[in-house]
């Protein structure tokens, strides 16, 4: 691994240098903008709890991140990029100190076209879908985070979220169109990526280039009705949420199942899930509706939340109930709870899962489209006692074929992205050639 | 089976009864309006070549298809419900004589709105879309003969076509929303049939009840390109059929493959389609093509034609040159040509009867989803020599899990509706208590 220090640094003369951009040296200010939250894991909150960046910039255009660039270039300062801090496995946390390069001012919204758009990084994504809406249109797919999150936080390091049972995963063809990214290289310059070569940038919490500019495909902006239906069974609500995803006729963007207890922890909406009761948080087609509750009637459901989209758009979203806001839900109630990420691909495996772990594994799914099909994936909720347990647990999934994605480490490799291919190594060694781009994250490299 | 006769009907008398209606009794007409493309099929066309209706009747309101009804029930008529007259399998000829009820003439749009629209059956599809774009939606799915096809034609008769890929078969749950049907019941009235209720009405060859109203769901109206693309070896077409379906990041309406020789048979794009080569036929989303294209040469395909949606919405769609028009243009070149349907389930199978029958039937797929997941299925071109040598390849296709709908019968379980539930015979015998309409049809009903 490259030597990476930023300790000998005048940083009041190195500020000097980048004249007319926001920088912040204060502590609490610096301790914020340095975390994400990696706290929801047990192993990533010891590990982590105590890296700072030296200094936070927050550049406002491209020109600015160019110039950041160069001083990072000529100082070996290392350097890491930041959405709104709402990542979870410590991807934007600075793990050698250094700048942590803050994109939430970039927030321009260059155009909005029918199926495109292109975008700053730090434009939020609630922000972007409300004027998107207007011409019809909406992020194909976005995090339980929508309200703060930043597109490029969420390209970066983010991978799924609603709307990926219809869109699949960011990493699929079509997902992410096209990418400008400023390098370090001695003289640091913009590149833009398109096509395939976008994957190089794409969920590599920013290793390899400073996304200045990207451009995203959009989804029609369906009415998203927002539903709970309610089960005895746990298992008769992951069948219905399987069937759901496989009725080609019914529209949906969300179809989240939570196993008892799991709906206690919702404070706010835990008087819509009886004791007991297993549910599905739903987003369906308003116009989708009728056939809807037909499927729910052969499943043994029962609605018991119902907003049409008019309703939904004005309070909290019930997405605030789904994928890792699950997590911060039941962690408010019971700090010792953490989570998993799990590929589980059937349900056969889920039954298994299920009732082998009972109170220990609280099964949360999110179904999601991978190589075209429907499957369940999940976050399920894990009561922590130790580190040996956790990677027991994990060992006992991936013995039995499900995929973990492990939340509970800042690799890149031994989180979601299994591997990094050799033109993507190829191509960080070119674009970050001292190799300041958040050091100590890609395997590849620093083992290289 | 009931006895049916239409012979001792004083038709001028009868006449008489049906004032204000238009009535066609020309002979010619009545021949052309009593038949549709059985002629496809050698089996059919031996035994359907002469049925004809005695009259035929072209309402143009639901008032006017009530007194139609009274009439029928009165004079114990037969009555066969058309559309355009686009089908294959003889679903609107008469095999008893009596009324063909015409539908073109209730061609009135009476709603579109974002998501849903309510219309009259013998609404023309093409027609429709072009309406229903200026709000931004358009059909789910639409057959091959989408310029003349009629909406309730499709819903009656049809089961699957471009959009297929998206929203699985007409079957399927959510896409067919309601209808209004008018019965042969001692006092015809219409009833309103919702959710899973449609389910008795749709592709039942109006066998139980003639269709006066539908509300159907919509789908966003993407700008389609249409694009050829050509391969060296059948298998990668197939295969790069699949992928396609299987990104799903990629938008997409139509993917139609040919094995050669079938694109010699296509006089107007032929040229295209270098000779030896095959061909997938495609419409996609105008906004993914740059993906697309990586795709595209991942797969090693060459593309040779290409419109964007303008261009393309000007002349000859391809969709002309896909699902049964495939098949027209074959048999326009050499009338021994017939056809088959089946579902292949994946490629495995494909290969196999591709590689096993040759020439003799000529692989052609239409990919379409099922239960969520989508599937090669296909209207291979047969070589025809006999009925007994056709009933041997069915049987070897059946033998090796393909299951085929056979377009070789009118009798609606022998073809693609393999089963009639109970229920759906218990509405046929309240609705039409007297078996007139379009008897001999269905299996369960003349057999009870």
């Amino acid at each position: 691994m490259n030597s990476i220090k930023s300790t000998s640094i005048d940083w009041d003369n190195l500020i000097n240098e980048l004249t007319e951009i926001d920088i912040i040296r204060d502590p609490v200010q610096i301790a914020k903008l340095s975390l994400d939250y990696y706290h929801f894991s047990p192993v990533l909150r010891d590990t982590l709890q105590d890296k700072r960046a030296d200094l936070v910039v927050r550049p406002n255009s491209e020109a600015q991140v160019l110039q950041v660039a160069r001083t990072c270039v000529k100082y070996k300062i290392p350097l890491t990029v930041r959405g709104a801090g709402t990542g979870n496995y410590g991807q934007c946390i600075p793990l050698y100190g250094g700048i942590v390069l803050d994109t939430t001012a970039m927030n321009k919204i260059n155009s909005i076209e029918p199926g495109i758009a292109r975008v700053e990084p730090g434009v939020k994504m609630a922000a972007f879908d409300k004027q998107a809406r207007e011409i019809g249109w909406e992020l194909r797919m976005a995090p339980s985070t929508y309200r703060t999150a930043t597109i490029g936080g969420f390209i970066g390091g983010g991978s799924v979220g609603m709307g990926s049972i219809e869109y699949g995963q960011l990493r699929d063809r079509g997902n992410l169109l096209a990418v400008r990214v400023v390098t370090l290289e001695d003289e640091p310059r913009v590149i833009e990526l398109r096509g395939d070569r976008v994957q190089t940038v794409n969920h590599a919490y920013g290793t390899n280039g400073i996304i200045t500019e990207l451009e995203i495909p959009l989804a029609p902006a369906y009415p998203w009705a927002e539903t709970i239906v309610v089960f005895d069974e746990f298992m008769n609500a992951a069948k219905f949420g399987q069937a759901l995803c496989d009725s080609d006729g019914l529209v949906k963007k969300l179809v989240s199942i939570h196993a008892d207890p799991i709906p206690t922890y919702f404070n706010a909406i835990a008087h819509f899930i009886p004791d007991g009761k297993h549910c599905a948080i739903l987003m369906v087609a308003e116009f989708c509706l009728e056939p809807f509750r037909d499927l729910v009637a052969e499943y043994g459901g029962q609605i018991t939340y119902h907003k049409n989209a008019k309703e939904a758009s004005k309070g909290t979203s019930l997405l605030e109930f789904t994928w890792n806001h699950t997590t911060l839900h039941a962690r408010n109630v019971d700090s010792n709870l953490t989570y998993l990420q799990t590929f589980f691909f059937d349900l056969e495996r889920v039954e298994h899962l299920y009732r082998h772990f009972g109170d220990e594994v609280m099964m949360h799914l999110e179904f999601l489209r991978v190589q075209g099909k429907a499957i369940p994936a999940g976050l399920q909720l894990v009561r922590y006692t130790n580190k040996e347990r956790l990677n027991e647990i994990i060992r006992y999934h991936e013995e039995r074929g499900a995929l973990i994605a492990n939340p509970h480490t800042y690799i890149l490799e031994d989180g979601g992205r299994k591997t990094i291919e050799p033109e993507q190594l190829e191509f960080k060694q070119k674009m970050d050639p001292y190799g300041l781009m958040n050091p100590g994250k890609m395997r590849a490299y620093f083992e290289k």
